[in-house]
């Protein structure tokens, strides 16, 4: 799949370059869009259509749409009035860069040119109804009732102990929405009926809590030099995590059982499910 | 026009109460879109529609839609790191009451939710195309080449001096598209012929600089109780204005020519123009 993130990456560059702003927003916007990062929403588009014997690449402008809307979400939360981050995948953060005026700028930026690029997608390429579901999809995932509602409930989880219930709500609306949204966005392109489409969102909802329990146990062992963020931040924050409630062998535990539950999923689905699987273990395994 | 505006200032809560979200942003978002204004983007949309001869009321949603992006980019301009704005009409700013981090997801819900609601029109009210159209249109009006470019662009001009024709380009960008945006939105809607659609931009270009120059000026010589913020703002950021760049006198006297060039474009219209010749007015001579 690495060719398509090599395509992705360049035209995320080039599709901000070739817009008319103020210079700095520019390098703000493009600056953290470079940061790169797993590709693993991206991936998650690809991946579905290839499932359905579509070419991989047709899901580009959608791609780049979710990466966008996944980039400004990482620059917002990282504001000193936010998660207070000063490193991301081992570079400054954006507000320590281009401060903190043109950060929130940036990221709106960012969100709202994600709607107008699906809405720019050519009608012969993708139908007009088609294109209508994907951007009412990508708002509710990630509007108030999904990622930026998320952020809130996290933001206010903090310092105080919140549930394995309510930790799971939080995170399938902060980050689980949205990698739904790419399986869904997979499904609405191909056409899927409503039984396959219901199925691969089920997968990514065991994904979603796959990859969120592996970033809170990454938070406790991982290898600084290789997640490129300080490790402990959610205990110096009093965050309840999965390590926390279930202590770290319990949340390993619970992350193979999720993992096993996508897995068993994919294999029900009429689908050529190998890329996808091969995600479902990156998710999993990842020590970044 | 009243009771559109009532209607509209109804269905903004109804709208945002009935969303499934964390109670804190719910009422967050709701302050500020509660906190009123002059509604002159909702009131653009509606006049044009009725110039048309349809029914105003059908232009609801996308007045929604786009109160909720200028009221966004309220919220994130009065922030510390931008404007830093106590007030605004007369309350305290959102930052204030709610503070800086449920300010900024405040205004991100909004601006996504404001997408959500343009894609969720029912396609036997308004095409698929005409729905694709608007949040097209919406989403550049408002993205890094409309008013996040502008807002970049008018911070970057404090503390030195723009020439007129730079001044113009910032304004243009941070409030001329999205008024643009809303008289276009009615000859979608109307599904009216280009050369219309271009006197109307025109005219909305027009009733754009007027609104700015008006600004300005009430900056200086505004009622702090009417205008609901403190004057002389402008002049202790060092900002570039119309009066300090043509005095008080000759910025009246430029906001007057706008005027007269708008009115003058309504009458070579082939449209009923009373009620935007109305808006047109109250532009012109708004003291708050």
């Amino acid at each position: 799949m690495q060719p398509f993130i090599t395509l992705l990456n360049e035209e995320l560059l080039n599709t901000i370059r070739k817009l008319h702003m103020p210079e700095t927003l520019k390098q703000s916007m493009m600056y953290s869009l470079e940061a790169g990062g797993k590709r693993i929403r991206p991936l998650l588009i690809f991946a579905t259509l290839e499932g359905f014997g579509m070419d991989g690449k047709t899901g580009l402008p959608v791609a780049l749409s979710v990466e966008m809307i996944h980039t400004y979400s990482l620059i917002h939360d990282d504001l000193p009035s936010m998660d207070d981050d000063d490193l991301r995948r081992g570079k400054p953060t954006n507000h320590k860069v281009f401060g903190e005026a043109m950060a929130i700028l940036a990221g709106d930026g960012l969100l709202t040119y994600s709607f107008q690029l699906l809405s720019e997608i050519p009608s012969d390429v993708v139908s007009c109804e088609k294109k209508l579901a994907l951007i009412r999809e990508l708002a509710k995932a990630s509007g108030p009732e999904g990622m930026v509602g998320g952020q809130v409930a996290d933001l206010e989880g903090e310092n105080r102990t919140v549930d394995l219930s309510q930790l799971q709500t939080i995170h399938g609306n902060k980050t689980g929405k949205l990698l739904t949204f790419c399986v869904k966005a997979g499904a609405i392109l191909a056409g899927a009926d409503r039984e396959t489409t219901e199925k691969l969102e089920q997968f990514a909802h065991h994904i979603g809590l796959a990859f969120q329990i592996r970033d809170d146990i990454l938070d406790v062992e991982g290898i600084p030099e290789k997640t490129g963020k300080n490790t402990g931040s959610d205990k110096i924050k009093k965050k309840s995590t999965y390590p926390s409630l279930l202590t770290l062998d319990g949340a390993k535990e619970k992350l193979n059982e999720h993992v096993f539950a996508a897995k068993k999923l994919l294999a029900e689905l009429p689908l050529n499910t190998d890329k996808l699987e091969t995600i479902t273990d990156l998710i999993g395994s990842r020590d970044h």
